[in-house]
């Protein structure tokens, strides 16, 4: 896993993000501790010009505004006339029909290299419907060591048919290619806790892929599992009075200290 | 105070924000804190089925824009029809005449459960006056020990004529519904160099309104204590050289780890 | 340069600020540290009541929405017409066409007392080019020792053509009247691992010219030393396993304990 953080680190991609206002201020940060920068830009007139200088797209629903939602289109053909890869991250899928058609008109116009979401929000992609509890997924839909072969074959079927990297996060996070599927045990349940740790690792991720173009899937695993990596790193660093603001702080601290022979140690996974 | 608090831990109400941009990371992290879960959406088509899922509803002023003003008027109608708590947050209300006018306008239209300001923008909503200071409540509107009385009869009228709870906050933080009015005297004057104190506070109480049907009245009161215990308890963390955004991350850490036992034991408040 | 600092915390401006919403919580906080009280407002139809009752206003483009730009001019214009301080932060300028003609346009139609940005913005907008790599500056474009002459000539060019105070800031921090001009050398390089750090200057600098009308010069030029010697007693403070998350809190709550002393002593500059 090392080498696709020290891609990120030593290529420095540029990122532009369409994403919403609750979590944006730690998405740039997170994407500047891993070594790649951020800039954020929603308004039509300016998106393609602002794609155009980037090098990676990383588009999420969080907060949709009907102005918003043309500019993730129009910076979308952009990036995919110019190559670049475009993450989806479809926040609040299942909770309203503008963001579910929303993200299903995204994937259907734009060839898309990831999707990343909680199970709630990726089942309602998949199979029009899900549990969707507002931005957080359902328990019923939850990944668990029990329904962990149906869950995998469910992702790797929707890579398949979507032909982009599925990425589910959650307790047990799965991310497949629609051939293999990593299966990721990093990480830290008071994570959820925090808001935006799914909108810092959909950043994050637009980096690792676009900073390695020949092997996205990998990348796109390994910045799953540096993210719960830093979720355990900070949490061992936290002190008697500490809670969820500073544990955010945490992270972003982790990943911004993270090597690459950390990642490569601290990584847990398997690949089936 | 305790059950206000262990019932919205235990019901984790998710709250609809339509909330300004400013401060809206640290009302999410505050939401998440006190054991809720929040959403945000501010675009007109989205926000009724946002609503829907949700348990109360959030409306703060902070930076209108003229599609979310509309939002808050349809989100408002859905809460009402679905019998949820709405609490108003009018920041700024008497520095514009949008906020103003916004703020009067959600009134006339809305049955609101709570309506919580700075003193200066209750005021101007009461008496069409008050002498706001942009964000901020004019010193010469202060509820002090002199004037206490008469702030509480205020308070109490302006309940009444509402059928609203009014919390006004600030050095010292009065409630009302109208019939009982608290006095309560937790809290550090540091917290009004952190922004968004206020709008964290609005958060919670809608949270702790939601969560707690039988006694929102009670609840509100609660919330108000924990806000300002969490500013003691964070302000007791300080370290030398810490400042106000090291500050804000301990409020919210404060809350996340406060037991009902605590703030039970750290309320200082009476009830007239 | 003390007293540039204790002007701010003794007449406490009221700020006006139209930023992006990417950093708009820390710029709101980074005032509140100074001493200064901060005030959003990007709407229309709301931006002249507020900029009425402030004292001086922000305009920081990194994320502009057309209704935001028009709120621009027209705040813009009523500050011009109460003699408020207006300050430019061009974020972007040259990395779209939509953020250039804005910014130009801002200095076409308003009499800027300060514009503040990297120095590829700053190139852009005095020499049509300049090679803005997103919202960072590009090495290419550097203010270095080797060319420290050079630079110093062209911002003082710059400033006496636009009658604005331009302030570069970077490695070495320009800041010119067109006649003078002081040369900073404080901060490190990890500030620019910290997403918005030129904005939150942005914000203080904006409250620094209001409260020292009669030297806007020289308040500006200890606004930059304020912010690089903030970022130099942060950095002192960072612990094993600090990161940037870690370290933009302790560059505000350095501003928060900044007394004028401190800056007189840690403020490392020359005026040619």
């Amino acid at each position: 896993m090392r080498e696709y953080l020290e891609n990120v680190r030593r290529r420095a991609p540029l990122i532009h993000n369409i994403t919403n206002y609750v979590t944006v201020n730690d998405v740039a940060n997170m994407l500047l501790a891993c070594g790649a920068s951020p800039i954020m830009s929603d308004e039509a007139e300016d998106v393609e010009d602002i794609t155009s200088v980037c090098a990676g797209l990383n588009i999420n629903i969080g907060t949709l505004h009907k102005p918003s939602i043309e500019a993730m289109f129009r910076a979308g053909r952009r990036a995919v006339s110019l190559g670049h890869p475009i993450l989806l991250d479809p926040v609040g899928a299942g909770a309203s029909s503008l963001r579910t058609e929303t993200a299903l008109g995204l994937m259907r116009e734009l060839p898309l290299t990831v999707i990343r979401g909680n199970i709630s929000e990726i089942k309602t992609l998949a199979l029009g419907s899900g549990t969707t509890r507002g931005v957080d997924a359902d328990v019923a839909d939850a990944v668990t060591e029990e329904n962990l072969d149906a869950a995998i074959n469910f992702v790797k079927a929707f890579a398949q048919r979507t032909k982009a990297i599925i990425a589910v996060t959650g307790a047990i996070d799965l991310v497949s290619d629609g051939k293999a599927c990593y299966v990721i045990r990093n990480g830290r349940p008071e994570m959820g806790r925090i808001t935006g740790t799914g909108c810092q690792l959909s950043g994050m991720m637009t980096a690792f892929v676009t900073a390695n173009p020949e092997h996205p899937f990998e990348a796109a695993a390994a910045a799953v599992c540096a993210m719960g990596l830093a979720g355990e790193i900070g949490f061992g660093r936290m002190q008697e009075g500490d809670g969820n603001s500073t544990y955010r702080n945490r992270i972003i601290d982790a990943i911004y200290n993270m090597s690459g022979e950390t990642l490569e140690k601290g990584a847990k996974y398997e690949r089936r």
